[in-house]
């Protein structure tokens, strides 16, 4: 495998992850609306704005294997998602179908089943219960990719990440919280995979307390070594209010289950 | 239940339903882009492209109740689809939230789940298989309706409409058909359940072919009394050379799984 | 089947079922606690408190099958409902261990399952949901007869009854009616089927409107074939103030789901 | 569809069947192992034992569609029942690979599933239980159906005969009787439908009593329009002293689940 | 969590965990029929008998959460299993609904499901399969538990305790031991989860032998850490002469399972 | 557990395990159909055609256990597959029915289950979906088991074996590999299990990659110790060069999935 696409390269994920692709890939091409300018020699950057098409076919064009997290990743209007999330997701699907079809690796998000309630394990088969705009733009995106699948044979695996960050900082990101060090160490299996089809799965670590079964993706040839469990004290250690029957609480999607509409 | 509004009114779909609507509600609110000149006494015309978010709110101020049928009901460029069928029904629903939250029936398709074979027998908790940006469009507006009633309370019903036209004219509409009859039916029924919450329900008559189980909707006091099967002998008469194995006898979707890219 | 045993013989179920069980049993046993004054030559009444073990293995001594309605059949205090309806139906099926295990059928309730939402189709594998401490015996009573099979090979049918009056009177017994006539031809059934094991039966007519799949039960040789809709012009003429979202409507027990405690 | 070849033709089912296939078809080949003497003019005679390759080749060539009744269809030794049932079948789908992919309808039993207690319902999921080395051949059957499918898409039906008889003779044939006239129709359904796959129906008419859904299998066009309901008070007024807790009476195979060994 | 109530802190189980509930709760209040008398400074010995409602609220009035071990822990009479567990447990969530609705922890048992064999795995899913009148009292309670969070909020946790004692002492309890450190660990979680709902969980370690998933209640932040394999040389060494087809062997209750009717 | 019986104990697996089960029982009968030499004190060799009924009936009379692992293990002709496998399988279970019913290991294979996609997670309620007329007997061999257990109570526990070899050679034994050391306690497993009733479970070591999900059979009190995973850097450095779309990568079976017919 030796060209690796990665969009919204400079956000949080996309810097945290740079540094392990560009460890086995041959090469990286970064891809982001501002620059990123501390390439390493096999990373090259290219601005991209993911709603112009003409752009991202460019930009996808000779890639071995994309790294898809561009676009909003919170909530915001319907018109913003739409066009960040939506067109420029369709945006990569269309252009990795011309281009050869290299394997996507779509952020899909824990939003895009928010609104089951925490005692409810899910897994490979859950319905979307999507709760917010963004939630249902993952859901969308992971449509897509199941699409560009079943019709067109572009090999996908869209990943419901649950919280990516250096450590779990409160306690709904006890159950939900995704290694830095198992994100990278499933990217790197996700490329590596005899075959994915058009998979899904959970993006989160081997947290003691969850809400998310990933053994549908066992063939995936990935499971996570982090768990958030050495934080635990840490975490409880501050202070906390939430009552049982907050609707923050009761949801997996936490606050964005509990926000109202984000008005434009 | 007195005053419904029925967008793409004007459309085939729409010109069936529009007397049957009119003989039990008390007044109707047509919409359509081009205008509707034969309106009878208790049916008024408004003109609104569903693309337009204020003139959308207007449609729906006052309304008891919305059969939201505007729209593309063929596949198109994504471009086309994302401004009438994603945008278009993102307005009715937020209008709905804003306008007292009258009941919605969306007008869903078969497409949402066109690319299951024929021999999956699909119910209520079958998970989406679009075969066409078209389809694609439906799964997110059945997941919008989900999302205003999980978070807003909108109430709705998604009907997956196989093929509602006079008769059945080829061999997937025996299995597909659902009578103009059958339709005003379910419309009825929709509007004077006393609940429905965010309901599913596949859009076909009592056809001897079925690839759809209805029993998780029979909440909705609804059934069919119409079939196919009094047209089977003239739509076997038909010349008829498709295999087996072809994409479109493949799939539930027909012709729309079997299709490429829509290009634009 | 020569002998049956009915216990609350006298109230609204016992006195509808007791002409029909009389044309086709040799001799019908009648029980209640108040006296029964108008029996056919082949019916006999025993005053019997269910209560009163010595008393109920009296009257259960010699008979060929129990059709056991006695108890109390609506919410009460946790006192009353545990001696009625706990100890009740302990005694009997422990006299029928003990005389011969005549097969039992057992008259459960929806309220064992009426805190599930109306628009949940349920069948034979849904779980138990309480709506009161009456449903709660009721749940009890389905796994003492459960129990009884298990461990000692006493066969039962378990019918949960929706609403057994000579017609519907309101909306939501549209969906839960089961017509007298009904209920005749389903005791009748359990009596002649070869084997009944421990079998649970949703008690409701074939209603447009249904919540309850009694698909599982074919093999008891029992059909409805009447249905309420025959009713429904004359109950949607009546008033109706209920909102979708009333505790009332929401869930499958009606009125029980949204009563509170039952103070004693 | 011109030409059919019907296997076992000389048998109780083939006899039965013969006449409604001569009239629809354009031609019959009926093969047996005793000679049939009174071919319609559309019907030819051809002797064939099934254990004979070359000879099931040649009778294969140039069909357009098979029912495969042919082989033991009572218990038996276990090499009676290799040669004849597992020999010949794999005889007739490796002839039908070779010979242009006629499709295949294939008479399994209810005897493959005959070890399931009576009071489960079953559908196109339920696991195999085969109640006799007869029902194991079945399922035999039925799996190389499903390999000859998968590996070589030579389409089929297998169809779980429960009693094929003028008429139910005893309290079991009430709920696995079907209908002469229903397997008719549904041997023209499986010929006619647009695609099978590998199918697999219950075959079976539509009794009151039933232990088998056969939903799965609508895409087929086919329902049944017979029912046991009418011989139900002939079938009553024999004599019957099983116990609820015989063999026979437990497992929907009856006497063959009750039986021991069959001693070579 | 400042103050826990555990009932039956005087028997086996309760005897185990009151030192680490003291541990970690800043007081702890103990309820036996007989007296503790080796109270820590943090503790505080009630009597009460739980057939008495009025005991019962003053025992559970001011409480933050409730460990209820009380009643009978093995078969006995109807009666007696009527006082001390319906009756009992009953009292517990009635004083805890108008006492500010502590979360309960109730102490179920293996004995609600123990007529499952033991090739079943059971889940969060599994149906009840009582094994006794006391197996029955502990269904009964968890469906308490459920319909008092249904309708009125009251938080819990129902553990199904397969064999809570210091090590396993037979072939059964390698599968259904639950070491005392697992159990504490598992009250802890129990009142530090920030939700519990009605929740339900098998109360086992880690054993290499098992019967029961645990992955519905990860939810809750526990897991086992002992297991029962260390103590498997130990057990094996011990005779054994039960064979594969005793009832005890054969069902997941084990000698409960097997036993008849506990005469009174 | 004194006596076991090794059948195609001089194959690639008999040899393996032959000396483990030597360890651990009193004394091991080998069969092969060329003879084994090196037997160890407490093992004894017996020359044995598993075609010959009589001579495997005198095989089996008088151990107290059976690892049958004789018969093809590879795709053949149909006549092979038949007498080795289908009536070598038979004569072990109908030997066993009439010498005291001792367990029987039964060896399966995953190409009982080939034609899956190995993005499917299998478990002990897959359907079979056999890849070639190998693992189809396998299937046979399963279902004899099934019923040599429902009718006359003889236990098995089919394994279906993945890749057992001393390690992973190629990308798909990293999810496939049974390590000889898990094997052997697996037979350990099975032979000391209180019941084990007619038992399905996967022959697999704990890997990374997997499609197969062993819960359900964790009352047989065994888990792999071994994983494929120590030696993938090994594997990943060998030469691959199939596409994700190859039959023998779509297919869990691999190559036998991608195989034409066996010519005979």
């Amino acid at each position: 495998m030796s060209k690796i696409l990665i969009t919204g390269a400079g956000g949080g994920l996309g810097t945290s992850l740079r540094k392990s692709v560009a460890s086995w890939a041959d090469s990286v091409r970064l891809s982001d609306v501002t620059e990123i300018t501390d390439c390493a020699p096999n990373e090259e950057f290219v601005a991209c704005p993911l709603g112009d098409k003409d752009a991202v076919q460019a930009l996808v064009d000779g890639v071995d294997g994309i790294v898809h997290l561009g676009g909003m990743s919170i909530e915001d209007t319907f018109e913003t998602i739409l066009d960040s999330n939506l067109r420029g997701t369709y945006h990569i699907f269309e252009a990795a179908r011309k281009a050869g079809k290299p394997r996507v690796m779509f952020a899909s998000s824990n939003h895009a089943i928010g609104f089951h309630t925490r005692d409810t394990e899910l897994n490979g088969d859950s319905p979307f219960r999507p709760d917010s705009l963004y939630g249902l733009s993952k859901c969308y995106g992971e449509l897509l990719a199941r699409y560009y699948y079943d019709k067109f044979g572009v090999e996908s695996v869209s990943v419901r990440i649950g919280s990516c960050f250096p450590e779990p900082v409160d306690r709904r990101m006890l159950a939900t919280w995704l290694s830095p060090t198992d994100f990278d160490s499933m990217i790197q299996a996700i490329f590596s995979a005899p075959r994915t089809g058009a998979a899904m799965i959970y993006g989160v670590s081997d947290n003691l307390e969850t809400w998310w079964n990933n053994d549908h993706a066992r063939f995936l040839g990935w499971k996570p070594r982090d768990s958030s469990d050495r934080f635990r004290e840490k975490v409880y250690a501050k202070p906390y209010d939430l009552k049982p029957d907050d609707l923050a609480v009761v949801h997996q999607g936490g606050g964005f289950a509990a926000a109202g509409h984000f008005e434009d």
